[in-house]
Parts: C-alpha cells; structure tokens; sequence
C-alpha cells in the first residue's frame, strides 16, 4: 500500500471538511477512498462534489467494497464504537472521531476488540495533541522540569453556544442523541489534553449545571475538583454561556510553574532551587524578605513561548499521522485505546453531580451506563407528554 | 471626645505595627492610650519604646483604667471574640483583629452581645476592604455593570510560607492553638473580600490537604467549590507551598467580566449587550463567526484599571475609620458583625473536607464546633505520645 483510501462515514461538518482536505491533496499519503452517509441530500451533494468517489448509504457495505484500507467515523458520538468495531472486524483501520463513545462501557467494547487486531491501526481525532503549543507542554511536564504536580487547574469557558446552535436539530443536546453537553461535545479535546499531560485523577468532585443558561437537558456549566491521590488536586471548569470565554490552563510542581494563556502562550517559570529545598533551608527572615514583596526573579527564571495556531492544520496532521502508522508504522500521536480516560473522565464528572458525592476512577461503568439510561428515558418521557 | 484613646491588646507583630502608626501621629484622632501584654520582655521593651505610654499585663485592668476608650485585638484567634465582649461590657469600643474568632458559636456571641450595645463601635480589621482596587470592584459589581453573577473564581496561592514560619512557635497551625491553618491565619482576607462583593454561598464542597507539604497537622493546600443556590458556581483556591503564588480573581455576570490580576490589575469587559440578549438574538451563522473566532471587540468594551499599593496605608484607614465612625458616626468600612461571615465560609470548608460532602451556610455551628473539638483531642494525644 503506498497511499491510505480512506472511508468518510458521515459526511456532515468535520466529515465533510476532512474530505475536502483529502480531495485538496492537502493530506500526505492520503486520498478519499469512499463516502457514506445515510442523507439523500448528502448523496446528492457527493456526486456533484466528488463525482468519482463511490458513495454508500450503509457503512457496512462501504466496509465491504474493497474501496477503502481504513475509516473515519464523523458521525453521532453513540455511533463510534460499533462503528470502529465493524471496521476492524473487516481489516479496515479505524480512526474514531471525539468522543471515543458516551460511556466506558461501550469504549471498553472496542478497545478490547482492537487488542486482538494489533496488527490494525486504531485512532483517535484528537486533533489538539498536534498543537505545537500542547506538546511542548507535555514536554516539560514529562521532562520533570516543574518537578512533580502539586496542582493543576483549567478554565476554559470559551467554548460559547448560543440557543440557536442547540435548536439546529433535535438530537443536540439531549440524554439520547449526545448523551451530554458541554463534557461531551465541546471539551473532549480539553478533558483529553488535561489527563494526557497531567495523568488521569483517582477521585472527582463536580458540580455541573444543567439546563442553566440554555434551554437543554444536558449540561452548560461544569465545575470539578480532581484529586489526583498523592495529595495533588486539580479544577477543571468549562461551560458555553461565556462569550468572553476564558482559556487558562495552569500547572504547579515541586519545581516550577507552568501557565497556558488563550492555547496560545506558554509562561514557565523554574525554580533555581525547588520548592522542597527550598521549604526545608529557608530561615524565617529570608522567608520574610519574600513574601514582603522581595523580588522573585532571583528564585526562578522564566521563558515565555508564543504560539500561532493554523486553522485546520490541526486534522491534517492527524489524518497524516494516521496515514504514516498504517503505511509505516509511525508511532501514533493519540491511539484509539487512549480515548477511554476522556470519556472515563467526563463519566465521573457527571455521575458525581448525579450521586451528589465523590466517585473514583475508573468510572463504575454498569453504574454509569445505568444512570444514563434513567436520563435517557426520563428524556423520552418529558418528549411524549409535551 | 476629640480623639480616641486606643489600647492596644498584645503588642506582637500587629499590635506592634498598629502601635508605631498611632504613636508616629499617623493615624487621625488617634492616640495610643495603653498597652497590655502578658510578656514580660514586652513590657521591658515598651518601657523603652512607649515610656509615657500606660502597661498592664491583664486586659482587663486596662479596660477598667479610664486610660482608652477603645481597644484592638492583636491577639491569637480564640481570644478575639471574648476580649471583644469583655470591652464592650465595660462601654469600651472594639476593634476585633481578623478572623473574629475560630468557630461562629463564640463569633455568634460577641455579634449578639454587640446588637445589645448599638451605641458602640464595634469593627473587624478587614484591612483588605480599605484597597481602591477591591472597592472599586465591590462598586462594579454593586453598580450591576456586569449584570447578576454566574461564576467567582479566586486562586491567591501567594502565601507562601516555609517550615521555618510554623515552627516559630508551639501555637502555629495547630487546632488548639490556631484552629485551623491558611484557611485562618492567611486567607481570611480574600475569603472575606469574595463574601463582601460575591455575596455568601449557600453551599460548599472542599478538597483539603492537611500537612500536605508542611510538616503541620493544619491545612496549607485548599480547594472549595461554592454553589450560591441560583446556578452561579465558584471556585476558591489557597495554599502555602506555591512560592510563585498565584493571585487571580475572575468574576462572570450575565454583562460582562472582571479579572483582576495581582491585587493590582483590573480588567473589565463589559458587554454592549448582555449575554442573555445575545443568546436570545444571534443566529446560528452570526454565533459561529463569533466562536471560530471573529473580533470580539465588537461585542464589549474594556477598561483596565491598574493600582499602586502602599503598604500600611490599609492599616491606618481601617483605625481612622474606627476613630471616625466612634467620633462622628462615618459608616464602618467593616462592621465587627460582618466577621462571622468569612469564619463561617472557613468552617464550612472545613466541615465539608472532614465530612467528605457538601455542606450548607450557615454551617451548623455546634457540628463544627464538636468536631473541631476532636480535633483539637486528637492534637493532645499526638502530643503525649510524641
């Protein structure tokens, strides 16, 4: 195989736009190998649009056209795992868009189903660890150059929606065609980002707003502590009825301190000496010169590093990322198995504001699974008796 | 009267200071009357500092000497609401040192026992509240220029304190002693500040570390959510092992947002229409131009108002407004009544990490004082055994 055909399964906003990207010869080793949606509309549009690319109503039967070496899944996030499954199942590599489902239980399916095709690519859309911006962060979180984290802390309210965005159709925003809201749609990338560079927290604690600021179901605010289990904690704050949204990611350690301004500007500041050494030497005077005000610069040396960020270069580096690892086994930015810990963590985001209390990690699967199942058909009743 | 005649109640660091202004003729209608400490190096040392200034070594003799007219608490915590009491009993004015006390049952007395004696000035050394910055973002707030609150959001990790501060003395951050650790000796302020601009939540969840990096059995690292029973949420964040502290304050209302960096920075923006208008309005084309990043300067205007602070100035405001409001009625910048505001936040934050729920406000003042009591037992055995 010299060049990846790839399926498209669901031609809609992301699945239409990674299509044009390929269609552009914007993507390396990469070239549209089919299309499949369910729309008549979309059919329509496809012949006009890619008038030599075979269009599939059912995705079962692109799989089995021996059109496509590999697929996308830009479809309804319930949709992914069975999706991804059916492709493997058929020798076909499977990149899954975000989420890589709603609840663990279902991921889980498809991560024990890729284990037993380890010689098949599977992947995740998570096309923010291709920012430069994030890596060189995960870089100097894993170097140990901040030390160990003490505290992290993200707010990122900028992922504003208006009421019209969730009228658009009647699945958005719902139990039963999302399965949440803002955790579910908008700050998957976030949630992943957070436990990628940071590792994933033992315990949350959140308090989540449904329904506050927009008329949905799901919820438009979101409030979390994470506790990381060796005394580290972290917050975690999204919502989208900020539209000054705010983007603040910060990261403390035993030896410096990391903050992330609008994805677009890293601040680090390292200790000279770290904090620990720095704790058990100090006398009470010299303590005192510092917190009256004294000058910090001499305690630590700061680097301040900008960021552009190009709109859609972020997938393009994804779909060639997945290209390279079918073709040459290129080490994959975001494996599909990693994307359990983003949809564990939304779980326990929700399921602790359900149960009013703390939950663990892992998420208790069954105990989500069936706590949604009570929204989702509390859902449907509220439908019928309107 | 002309001028009040204060005494001053234990003549440490703050006592010490506040002592200085008023006999270096800094603080307006104010005179130093007496001084009372139970140290006998304390008495040597105002002999020689303060030779025509009266000493005791019992305050209340020097509440029954006819030398002051009013007293300040510059006193460990537990002490401040008793010896409160004890001068107004005697017709003395008060000023409490913060906090007003460790738990609200003894606060809760010295506030009843003050509604009694109205004719009395009785304040709380909220020196925070004098800062032009804080005023000027209560006046924002108050002025509704950013509408009803959604979201607070305070992160002041910047008192940093080493081992070497709490192993100055037995007493330090210890139950008996303190009652409490950052929470009570440093926090008091911005927990008061949040409270007397943001208003009192009606709920709190908390993450408390105890001893996490101090050899304390007292907290230095907090995180609470705040949930003010309307949809608003909030976050409040403080610890003593981040020497390159963090001071950032983010309030949301419907028109608008403050972000004040620093204790020294003010960046307002608000909303040329309030976001619930935008909601109700924007269209699904105009809302994407927004979120995939059009100018938002178009949608708010931003004032940044920067400050300078002098140290000590706040001090001295706090006593000439106390002089002011005994001498000619000028309102109180801080009531003493209002104190039992900012224990309660504490003591819930406390209850809420010890209890490991959320807790509702008012707390329940005899639970928190029972288990502050076990506390302060288990304290007490440690100490034996050791």
């Amino acid at each position: 195989m010299k060049q990846v055909r790839l399926g498209v399964i669901g031609i809609g906003a992301q699945g239409g736009t990674y299509a044009g990207f390929i269609a552009e010869g914007k993507v390396k080793n990469m070239v549209l190998g089919a299309i499949c949606d369910t729309d008549p509309e979309k059919k329509a549009m496809c012949a006009e649009k890619y008038p030599d690319v075979p269009f599939y109503d059912n995705y079962i039967d692109m799989l089995e056209s021996g059109n496509v070496d590999a697929v996308v899944t830009t479809v309804p996030h319930y949709l992914h795992p069975e999706m991804g499954i059916e492709a493997l199942k058929r020798d076909i590599h499977a990149l899954l868009e975000k989420p890589a489902g709603v609840y663990t239980k279902q991921v889980k399916e498809i991560n024990e189903f890729a284990a037993t095709k380890p010689e098949l690519t599977f992947a995740i859309f998570f096309n923010q660890r291709t920012n430069p911006l994030y890596q060189k962060v995960k870089e100097i979180v894993d170097n140990g150059e901040i030390g160990p984290i003490r505290r992290t802390n993200w707010m990122i309210t900028n992922w504003w929606r208006p009421q019209a965005y969730y009228n658009q159709s009647d699945w958005r925003a719902t139990w039963s065609g999302e399965g949440g809201g803002v955790l579910v749609n908008q700050a998957p990338h976030q949630i992943d980002l957070l436990q990628w560079i940071c590792g994933m927290p033992k315990k949350v604690y959140s308090n989540v707003k449904y329904g506050f600021q927009r008329d949905i179901v799901v919820e438009d605010e979101v409030t979390t502590i994470l506790d990381y289990g060796n005394g580290a904690t972290g917050v975690f704050i999204t919502c989208t009825h900020d539209v000054i949204g705010t983007d603040r990611f910060e990261i403390l350690g035993d030896k410096g301190k990391i903050v992330v301004d609008d994805s677009k500007k890293i601040t680090v500041k390292r200790l000279k000496k770290s904090e620990n050494e720095m704790n058990a030497e100090m006398s009470w005077a010299d303590a005192m010169k510092i917190f009256m005000g004294a000058d910090l610069g001499e305690i630590y040396e700061e680097e301040v590093i900008e960021f552009q960020s190009v709109w859609g270069q972020q997938h393009i580096s994804v779909l060639e990322n997945f290209a390279a690892n079918i073709l040459d086994g290129t080490p994959l930015i975001a494996p599909g198995s990693d994307g359990i810990h983003g949809v564990g963590l939304a779980n326990a985001i929700h399921l602790s504001s359900w149960l009013g209390k703390e939950v663990e990690l892992p998420v208790d699967e069954e105990l989500y699974f069936a706590e949604l199942n009570k929204k989702i058909e509390a859902e449907k009743k509220e439908t019928v008796t309107q």
